[in-house]
């Protein structure tokens, strides 16, 4: 199998490159290095399985140079700006990067009659929902940058599915942590203690309570849909069945720096930023109807991660 | 009240430019006749109340200054490419047309502090489901690359009405028909005979059924939910409460151009074109509750539509 991972040298795309070469595939990982990291991959270029291109996907030459050279049988495309909060500083940035470059990867698909793609979406899509979200839910009201060009990403692989014959592995992240993540809350937690451990500022009151799931339980989400998912178009939601709130994450957070007690500010608010959705849950019986079960709950997910950016795992 | 009407001069636009400009509204027309025509809107010329510019709305200078200019109070954001068979040959005129026209506007309206639009939405969003539509109804898996182009439109919409106080009335408009009309059924049935009465050829095989509204009622469904809707995000959907068939409308065209009983060739299948939707059916009461009346059933529609192609109304 010859796949094409977009955004390869990212978070969750780095994980994605362990786990596709571990099973034998020849990975062509393609990253601009705007959130992806060298030292993510740098284990993976001794494996002759392995090939980076660094260039951007939005460079057609280079992309459909690559398509021309690789023959690929499947893109999983995971190259965005996974970063809400900077949306809304810069639309730009969610618009070229989460959408424009999933319209460029399917027309050079369609030109190079790869079929297969893989798609890296959100419950971002949904915005501000205030229940229990199964895959068909509606209405689809975005709040977020982010949320709104995922969107636009999905409805166009629905016309090339439609259209051309395409077939799509479409999975929904819920928040995602774990060690390589490059932002989120317990990211931010960790530097702003780490540059000064006296206090701790808070983002909103601290109430926003969603499931956070450990970046090895996406990864066996993504291999479970795209072994098993047989539907042209497969939209499935993953998470665990545990919501943890931003106050839970403060505790674990100065509890494993050895700063619990320290004074903690709140700037006030149901919302960290603009964009931010307070709460979501997800139904994930379709996705455990496949089999799938995930290893860790959201605040074990947390914990983990915690450990694993301080070098305690 | 001050308005900008993108897309003025083209079939819809220019109805809505009357209905306005009737109201007493001083009105922007701003058109880069790719569909729209001059004659649709030579009338409005003599009035004061009525501007014209011949650009395109991805024409960002000229767009700024003509906000810069005219302190709108509202924008009606009707430009668009609206031939859905046009569409899937050329992937790019639907990303442009439609979808970044609506993310330059919102662009060029929070710059310019312009927080009220209007946008024509429609059915195809939805693509193949199946069953009757209301407005909250999920999920979303558009056919068509115009359907992907205007859910993309909407959901940024739904991003700026959250994050910047704007407030948005998105009417998703049916089939539409009537005079000015550029292309659809009708019409291509209409110019198809004129050129040779001695048989017609039908995409399909004639049984697609969908409901056609006939354009004054579209624009009666406008100025209803700008009036009266008073959600932040309001969205609408408009219909008659009839279907017709497309068999139905071969009767009554080769009726009204006396070609009763011309041999009468369907290409075959369930649909005309790749991206049509053979048929649906809107949830209009969320509409009738606002006190929207239609004049014209969907049958009544298609023969007023064809009697004013031929000049005998």
């Amino acid at each position: 199998m010859r796949v094409l991972v977009t955004g390869g040298a990212g978070f969750i795309g780095s994980h994605l490159c362990d786990a596709l070469t571990e099973r034998g595939y020849e990975v062509w990982c393609v990253d601009n290095f705007y959130l992806g990291r060298e030292e993510n991959i740098e284990h993976l270029k001794v494996n002759k399985q392995f090939h980076l291109s660094r260039f951007d996907v939005l460079d057609k030459a280079k992309i459909n140079a690559l398509f021309s050279e690789a023959k690929f049988d499947t893109v999983f495309h995971l190259a965005a700006n996974s970063d809400i909060q900077q949306g809304s500083q810069n639309h730009k940035i969610d618009l070229q990067l989460n959408f424009l470059t999933t319209y460029e990867i399917l027309e050079a698909m369609l030109a190079h009659k790869v079929k297969n793609i893989f798609f890296a979406s959100t419950s971002a899509i949904f915005g501000d929902a205030k229940q229990v979200l199964n895959e068909d839910y509606g209405p689809v009201k975005p709040i977020s940058f982010y949320g709104a060009s995922k969107l636009a990403a999905e409805a166009y692989i629905s016309v090339f599915v439609k259209n051309y014959g395409f077939k799509a592995w479409i999975l929904r992240f819920p928040n995602v942590v774990g060690e390589r993540c490059t932002h989120g809350v317990v990211h931010d937690f960790i530097i702003q203690l780490r540059r000064d451990p006296s206090h701790l500022m808070v983002l909103g009151d601290g109430t926003q309570t969603k499931p956070y799931l450990y970046v090895k339980d996406v990864i066996k989400a993504i291999l479970i849909v795209f072994d098993k998912a047989e539907e042209p178009f497969a939209v499935y939601h993953v998470s665990n069945e545990h919501l943890t709130s931003v106050r839970e994450i403060v505790a674990i957070v100065t509890e494993e720096m050895s700063l619990s007690g320290i004074p903690i500010e709140y700037s006030g608010g149901k919302v960290g930023w603009p964009g931010d959705v307070p709460y979501f849950e997800y139904d994930i019986s379709k996705i455990q109807k496949l089999g799938y079960k995930y290893i860790y709950n959201s605040t074990e997910s947390i914990r983990i991660t915690v450990r694993k950016i301080l070098g305690k795992e």
